[in-house]
């Protein structure tokens, strides 16, 4: 997989994606990440890329030529085009996982005020928000989905980084986990996870994340209800 | 404001932190962001921070011990100590300007498989999570908080890069904008920000707000709509 960022600010990547498990699936080439300098695209020598609204309002605006200079050149078959926006849909683990059937993303991480609209859309297939909250520019967002999506792809996590078994994808939260020593400042560890027995393991881990399901992702909770409904109906039919 | 980032890749810090905006502010000393070495606190030579969770399962988890440590070592009265995890409850913009008012914040960067629970028994004042998708750490995520936290400090932003009037603040999603030039490829500028006439051109984005929120973000638009009758009836009252 291949995912090019057009950026303002080049020089932050890799950065934080250079390490680790993302650094190591780069170095066994699953997967490159490019910093694509917007400014190589402005008009001028300045490398002019932004301009002030039209009808006023703080703040300046990515101009609409460069970017669409910028991704022409980059697109190949088959690119996604996805734009970093607080208007975005929803960034989720769904999201993560279809875009990692992807040969190609190009990741315009949105700047300033924003992006002249035109931009939008000409070129951007999706735009998408990691949450209701406000960051200076786009690039932590590009570097976070980057992030989700490429631990993703076959061979990057090693056998004892399943990304099956954790949270998100059963469709309720973690529970407790705990390791050594069994005792810490008065604190045990649960005597049922040293039992040694799987089965009630097993039980006390499910219970342990209904329960904290429950209590604070009601929306997550309702779904998974609707879920394991389903899925019983399903069995039900099968059976008769 | 101070904020201490507890992780196993100092290193990565304050990378995209660096540049831009928020490297401005640690320029002119309005925020420090610290990045701390977690293995500085092991207890043995090799910095060992992780170790096999009870009951077994993938993945290593994070021990109690050094994350005491470390936060002991670190925390001031008034400090407060956050994790970032899939389990928490979700960053916001009202979650950023409530820790914007903070003069000390620890944020412990999650790792592994998790951490163990009896950590965040011990130090944890709040789990935070970005979103519903699983990020190869909480490096990332941390970064991301401290981004949206910091920029919302006074002296940060220009004068130019109002935090007012952006998306999440007004509880809308942000109007579409343009910039030069007043036609690209067929398509125009809408004439009405060309006009001058300041009056419409705050209604057009207004409704153009509105009509986004309400497509895009249903769940946004019914708290817009309780929070505008609200207001409402609070004026009916002062003018009776």
């Amino acid at each position: 997989m291949q995912i090019d960022i057009i950026t303002l600010f080049p020089g932050i990547f890799p950065g934080p994606l250079g390490e680790s498990i993302i650094g190591r699936a780069m170095d066994k080439d699953i997967a490159q990440i490019n910093a694509i300098d917007l400014r190589k695209y402005a008009d001028d020598a300045r490398g002019t890329v932004d301009d002030k609204p039209y009808g006023g309002g703080p703040g300046m605006l990515m101009k609409v030529e460069p970017l669409v200079k910028a991704v022409e050149d980059l697109k190949k078959p088959g690119s996604v085009v996805i734009l970093t926006s607080p208007r975005g849909e929803r960034f989720t683990q769904n999201a993560a996982f279809e875009l990692s059937g992807k040969e190609h993303i190009i990741i315009i991480a949105g700047h300033y005020e924003g992006v002249d609209e035109r931009a939008i859309e000409l070129l951007v297939d999706r735009e998408f928000s990691l949450g209701d909250f406000v960051l200076t520019s786009g690039n932590l967002a590009a570097m976070t989905m980057a992030d989700a999506i490429v631990r993703l792809l076959p061979g990057v996590l090693g056998s004892d980084e399943s990304s099956v078994d954790e949270s998100h994808s059963s469709g309720l939260l973690e529970y407790p986990q705990y390791t050594r020593p069994p005792e810490f400042r008065g604190l045990h560890a649960p005597e049922i996870l040293l039992s040694g027995d799987h089965g009630k393991i097993e039980a006390w881990r499910r219970e342990q994340s209904e329960r904290l399901t429950r209590e604070r992702r009601p929306d997550l909770w309702e779904i998974y209800l609707k879920t394991m409904e389903a899925s019983s109906n399903e069995h039900t039919r099968q059976d008769s």
